[in-house]
């Protein structure tokens, strides 16, 4: 089969002419007399293609007007300059073939759907114009970070999914096992004997790289993951999902300023990527999801990013005219509330906050001088707070083993990383972005589960 | 900090000159008189960058000498020509820090180790240089695969990881759950009461992402996976992973000649890739790991892909002067030993074997008008067999539902697989290739362990 034209292709041709080959779905049919315009979109592009037919040109003409909406068509004509506002060509077909049909309980009629109502039939969604748009930026946004990193010779790690640690403290676990449900055996204290599971011990899905992360690191310098992490929380909120995909780069000889800069550059990168590589899907959420998101995106794009300690993020709430929900008190984390306070009041752009006490922070993190903060730091942008965290990583052996001993943690279970401080350990940094965070971001969805081709959350593992 | 440029980087400069800032760690260090020489790697390179230390130049020379091999180091110096061979440059170094040391007991002493030996410190291993050119490799193998799609406009479906189906039967499933591994709760008929885990059902880790991805196939044309996959299969062999990662592209309006032609060029993509962008990696594979890989490489990607029905090539087989260890019949499926004869001796090059017969496939693979055969594909390569496996899908909602009751199959479980079939249904096709076979394909690596960060088998999930 001759493959088709994509329409992404042939809608940025320099000129009309040609003849050309397309397939796709029907998303409206109009008939005006003799002559049925069809909007054809394959995918590649937001508003498609006008095919023109002819009931002159086209012996089944009777049958082309009961197409229906979705039907899959292949379509052969010339391509010709359009006479109709907002689309420079249409294609003046000479034959017409069905491929598939859609009869009329087809889901998708033209007409508005509430997002809730799509949710449940992710499997046709993507089908319409706003999944459509965000399911394209995802794709796109996903190449270019690993096209950001692999420009800057930074080796992607796959880690590992399954994994016998939760070191982190970042969530909860799902288990992964291959026990009988309903009789795993059991040991002589009639515990359930893990020694007997697949990988003879207790197992869990990852809730992130970075242990992982930082052993490569400590081989090629410079690296990150960029894969599914999961967290088993019973959270059913706009921007929590139980499987979601994180970027997280790690750097060696590296220490916080180091690892701010990269996050900044790379922010400012993916929001420049956004308006510049998919203009037509930034422009249609301009337009119908989030008026002024345009304006939103490239002031991050074009900002240099603020700096500011912890301490004094503390002192500017204290100060602020301003009743918060929650308390501001040194030592206590930022609510997004404060974040937002931050980053849109007083400094009104991106903002790195740096240093945070040592107590509210993971054992990883590299302890400062000072005794109470460890090297820190949140990315926070308006509109959301923080999307980014990072630190630098603690490589003194002797002070990371007294932070988790004081933590009371299990020492052994986690023997080699403290190995990748035994020998040749370095000071090392990285940081967390959640993408599909990013993607509301730069979307304007404020659902995760509009942003994920088929979301995982309490009760909903579908398709 | 100044950020230290990358080895890989210097030792492409046009020409010696210029005062440099490096960081990496000790490979060998040997002393000769006054002067000593430290090879230091930073993982970006196979061969890394040869400090020439002076006694004159350095005032704490002594200490120099007992660096220990392991130890992270930042040296700055002049760039100049060396008069080694095998060499262009050397570091000629006048400042010199120890960033981490690394005592006697660091276990990669400058000998040989088995990789045995070396699975069993897997967060080590990446420092040695078999480790550093396979991970190299692979991270930049799988960074080439995104181009490689994003060039022909192929959507990246982030295909879910957690899934309620195990529609394929393609493999024992890893269960997902958060009951309770001691005390489960069970409904009146003290079975388990999966309503009550998680996702409200039972839930596994997903061994394809190919049936989501044809309902993406179905919204944007050209889409592919490129994600972590699942086989809770006790197999202890050299060639099986738990948990491995999988490219499975996905293309509507398309049959099986154009998948084949896909993956042809895909294959002959991934091997010049090799070829021409990891030259260093490659030719210590050659010289190290097997011998001739250079050439078997080299045949694929220069190589017409040849085609063939599998009615022939089971006849060939037939009359093969070979006595195979399992037996020859139509109907059967054709093990390893089969598909290396056909593909070295009968062909002498990459085939694809197309038409399987139907009762050996998979349910969704679409059937033929003969009856008796489906139209599968599966591409032989000399040395190991199939590295590929495709079809054309069943896009007949009927013929499909059919296939399905045959087989017994809960059809209602796949209500919106078949839903994809309802609507706009298109002949669409794609194939599987796993990425840790296609990257011992190119390295000679010989086991699956060996091309895995953080390999996952039965009772291995350390690290």
């Amino acid at each position: 089969m001759a493959r088709p034209i994509r329409i992404g292709r042939l809608v940025q041709m320099p000129s009309a002419g040609g003849r050309w080959t397309v397939a796709g779905w029907v998303r409206s049919l109009r008939v005006s007399g003799d002559v049925a315009f069809i909007v054809l979109n394959d995918g590649s592009t937001l508003a498609g293609l006008q095919l023109v037919l002819d009931r002159s040109r086209l012996p089944l003409f009777e049958e082309v007007c009961r197409i229906g909406t979705g039907a899959a068509l292949r379509a052969t004509g010339e391509l010709v300059d359009s006479p109709a506002a907002g689309q420079r060509f249409e294609l003046r077909v000479t034959e017409l073939v069905q491929v598939g049909d859609a009869p009329a309980d087809y889901p998708l009629q033209k007409k508005r759907h509430s997002f809730e109502y799509l949710r449940g039939i992710a499997h046709l969604r993507p089908r319409t114009t706003t999944y459509g748009a965000v399911f394209r930026l995802r794709s796109r946004l996903a190449q270019a970070i690993h096209r950001f990193f692999e420009e800057r010779d930074f080796l992607w790690l796959h880690a590992p999914i399954i994994t016998a640690s939760d070191c982190e403290g970042a969530g909860e676990l799902f288990r992964v096992t291959t026990l009988p449900p309903n009789g795993a055996p059991r040991n002589d204290g009639g515990e359930i004997d893990f020694s007997r599971d697949f990988f003879g011990r207790k197992t869990g899905l990852t809730v992130s790289g970075q242990l992982e992360a930082e052993l490569f690191a400590q081989a090629f310098g410079n690296v990150y993951t960029f894969g599914p992490t999961f967290r088993a929380e019973n959270s059913n909120t706009p921007r929590h999902a139980a499987e979601f995909w994180m970027i997280e780069p790690e750097m060696a000889f590296a220490d916080l300023a180091d690892v701010a800069s990269l996050a900044e550059e790379f922010v400012r990168f993916l929001c420049r990527f956004a308006l510049d590589s998919c203009p037509e899907e930034m422009t249609f959420f301009d337009r119908q999801i989030e008026p002024g998101l345009l304006a939103r995106v490239r002031a991050v794009a074009e900002a240099d990013f603020a700096r500011m300690e912890y301490d004094e993020a503390i002192r500017h709430l204290e100060r602020a005219p301003v009743s918060f929900q929650f308390p501001v008190q040194w030592g206590l984390d930022l609510q997004t509330e404060h974040e937002r306070y931050l980053t849109e009041t007083v400094v009104g752009g991106p903002l790195f906050v740096l240093n945070y006490p040592r107590e509210i922070k993971a054992f990883y993190m590299r302890r400062n001088d000072d005794g109470r903060t460890v090297a820190a730091m949140d990315l926070l942008v308006p509109k959301v707070g923080e999307i980014i965290g990072g630190s630098q990583r603690e490589e003194r052996l002797d002070r990371l083993t007294e932070r988790m001993a004081e933590l009371e943690m299990d020492q052994a279970a986690l023997w080699w990383y403290l190995d990748s401080r035994r020998w040749g350990s370095t000071p090392h940094a990285g940081f967390g972005l959640g993408f599909e965070r990013l993607l509301m971001y730069l979307s304007g969805m404020e659902n995760i589960r509009d942003v994920i081709p088929f979301p995982r959350t309490p009760r909903h593992a579908e398709f």
